[in-house]
Parts: C-alpha cells; structure tokens; sequence
C-alpha cells in the first residue's frame, strides 16, 4: 500500500522558495480557446470580472465577438488564431474532439506562450462519464506533443460552469490543481488561479500525471448527481 | 470542454433517498489486510480508537498479533485468512505488487464479504510518483475480477498515513471518495469512514473510475514535496 508520504527514489531536494511567493500577473492579457462554451465563457467571465484583461476565441470570430459582448467586464472576442496572437496565457477549452486539430492548426501562434490545458477527455454512456486515455497519456500530453515550442502547463479542470457562470456568486469556493514541468510557468497559473476569489492554485505534480487529475471529473459527476450539487475539491493542510 | 455537470446520455434519474441516510456499523467487525504496513496500520489504529472491532492480518500471525498490542484499543491481529473469515468489512491495503497474490489466495474467506480496496498502483523514479495502470483497470477492479464471490468497493485511498497514526490529532480532515456498483455497499463504507471524526464518506461512482482515484496520490505525492504537507481532499458544495 503506497501512502502519499511515500517518495523513494525522488532524492532532489524540495525547492527552498516559498511556494506561496507567487508573480504578479495582473498585467497579462489571457485567451481562452473554446471561450464560446460553458467552461470557456465561466472562466473568461471569472477573469475579467476580477480585472483580467481577456480575448475569447471561437472558430468563428462573430460568435466569439457576441458572447464576448454578453460577458462584459470588457471581454472581447476573435478567432482563435487571433485570440491566440493577442493573449500571453491561453487556455484550452475546447471539447476533447477538437482538441488535437485546433492546437495542430494553431502552432505557430502559440508558439512561445503559456499555455493552459483544462480539458478532460470523458466518455458518456448510460452509466454515466468514465475517463478516456488519449494516446499521449492525457490532453495536456497531448497538447505538449502538439506544440513543441509552447510552454504547456494543465489546470482549472474540475470547476463548475454552473457557478463561474453565475453573476449573484461572489467566491469560487475551490482549488486549482495546476501541473507542469518548469516552476516559473506552474507559478504564474497558481498566480491566475488566485485572481479569483476563493480559489487558489496548487501546485500538483508534472503533466505525466496530469490523467488522473483530468479523468477525475467522472468522479465528480457522480458526486453531482448524487448530491444535487456543482462539486469542487480543496486540498487540505495545503 | 467537459464540464462536471455533463451527464448526456446518463440517463437514469437519480435516486430519491436521502444520500446522507447511512447504515449504522457500529457493530460490524472490520479486518485490514496488509495491517502491519503504515496505512493499515494507521486505518486500523483511527477505526479502533471510534469505537470499531478491528483485527489486522498480516502473512505473518505473529507479526500481526505484535503489531495489533501496539495499536491498542482492543484491535486484535491474525493471519490474513483468519483475519478475513473473522471480519465483516475488509480493507486491503496491502503493497501493490502483492495485490493480486494475496488476493486470489484469500478467494474463499472473501466469499460473501465486503472489501474495500484502497490501494494506489503507482510507479517511482528519479522524477518522483507516477500512475501505474492494472490490465483490468485499476486495483479495485482487478480485486473484482480475482473476488467473484466477494462485494467490492474502493475507499480510503488519500489519507496521511502520517496523520492517522499520530495520536495527538483528534480529527482528521478529508473526505473519503467511495466507490462501488451496489448503493448498499458503498452506503456502509461511507458510514464506516465517518465513524473516524473529521472524516467523511462521499459516493464518487463505479469501479470504472477508480483509476483516477487510486493514482491521485501521485498528484498528492508532489503536493505534499511542495508544500511539506501532508495533503488531504475535500469535496465542496457536498
């Protein structure tokens, strides 16, 4: 039985810098890929109202441009490309379907940019949500093979768009799992993550365990139709 | 972009009873395979001190009968199959490379029990924890698979060895994600979780989706490098 006390062979010694002691991003203009759905425009809507500067992409830059309009908070809409180009964090909030092609067909944009992955590949049937195993080992992988001059971080997987959504909610009582594999990257999206009230980013681990934090949603589904509830996770004596 | 309120096709309503009516287990004895080992010594130990029959098992009835005078509280040991055939509910929470062994030489004195799994496959290199995946998809299903007889369910898989077995902490602070197939059974595992004050037994779905459950811990693991932590989850708006 592993407990989570166990590291074995992970001999490097844990960083001396204060994991709290985070940058500020207050000035970076955020994109989020996919902003014309329910997770995306939760998000976008979020990060603006807590005084981001954000773009929301679409395929089409009109339906980007008219759900930005209904955000507010001085969001504004393009397509993805574009989006892209504008933005110096993005998030990828696109089903799981597009995922592949709308970041192959966007690598040059991306190029150099932080990017963000919250996309949980899931599959329904009447039984309800089980995970999916891209080939890579998860979307973040993926997005990482995809995009290898990117700097590919996941994160803002298990938040209900139900409650980002929700003007009459003033705090989003939950953490972000953030994951990736250079510190100053996974700090600056712990440091987004907290620009909004309630939540916080928590540092959790390299992208090659980024499938479980992804799948981990089917769980949550559970726990939403057997509760009635929009559930999120805090990690405690963090 | 799924969102954890997406449930498409699952479309069976949910039920109707109270999700918090639990059974009363007060009762029931609980065996631990693997008891002498730093989890199942720590869940016996929290169990017992609520008020629990406990008896662990180890190969070894000596090594368990030593182990048990140690935790006190009236836990008695035994050899893994007496410790089977002795208790009601059993917790197996044996190391991962033994899982399957141990198992299906315990097939009989499973026979008609409750077992809750709770061990994490996971693999250890230079770069720290990482998801190990069972062919059968998991150790709770491999369980299900070698325990045709028995009634399997999946819990206690995030908690601090550290914690449960430090008798100075009254409570402990973290949810326990049970899964199964039968409501009966997962009903009683989540009562036996709340047995131990602080903690609470949450139904987060079927045995499918133990995967993400089980190697979550790598995801802890690198929480509690970061932070030196020892991490705990908690499900919001539950």
């Amino acid at each position: 039985m592993t407990t989570p006390e166990d590291e074995k062979t992970a001999a490097a010694p844990a960083p001396a810098k204060d994991p709290w002691e985070l940058p500020d991003v207050s000035g970076l203009v955020v994109g989020v890929l996919g902003g014309t759905g329910d997770q995306g425009r939760g998000l976008a809507y979020r990060l603006a109202r807590s005084g981001q500067k954000v773009v929301i992409g679409s395929r089409s830059a009109d339906r980007a441009e008219s759900a930005a309009a209904e955000l507010g908070h001085g969001v504004e809409g393009a397509d993805n490309a574009e989006c892209a180009r504008r933005s110096d964090i993005v998030i990828v909030a696109v089903p799981w379907d597009g995922h592949a092609k709308t970041l192959e067909s966007l690598r040059d944009e991306l190029a150099g940019k932080l990017v963000v992955d919250c996309v949980n590949p899931l599959g329904f049937d009447k039984q309800g949500a089980y995970a999916l195993k891209p080939d890579e080992g998860s979307a973040a992988q993926q997005a990482a093979a995809l995009l290898p001059d990117s700097r590919v971080t996941a994160a803002f997987h298990h938040l209900s768009a139900v409650l980002l959504q929700d003007p009459e909610i003033d705090e989003i009582d939950t953490d972000v799992m953030v994951l990736g594999e250079v510190r100053a990257d996974t700090d600056i999206v712990q440091a987004l993550a907290a620009r909004i009230p309630g939540m916080r980013g928590v540092f959790a681990g390299r992208l090659r365990n980024a499938h479980q934090v992804e799948s981990l949603v089917a769980n949550l589904i559970s726990v939403n139709r057997r509760y009635k509830a929009h559930a999120g996770l805090r990690l405690t004596d963090v």
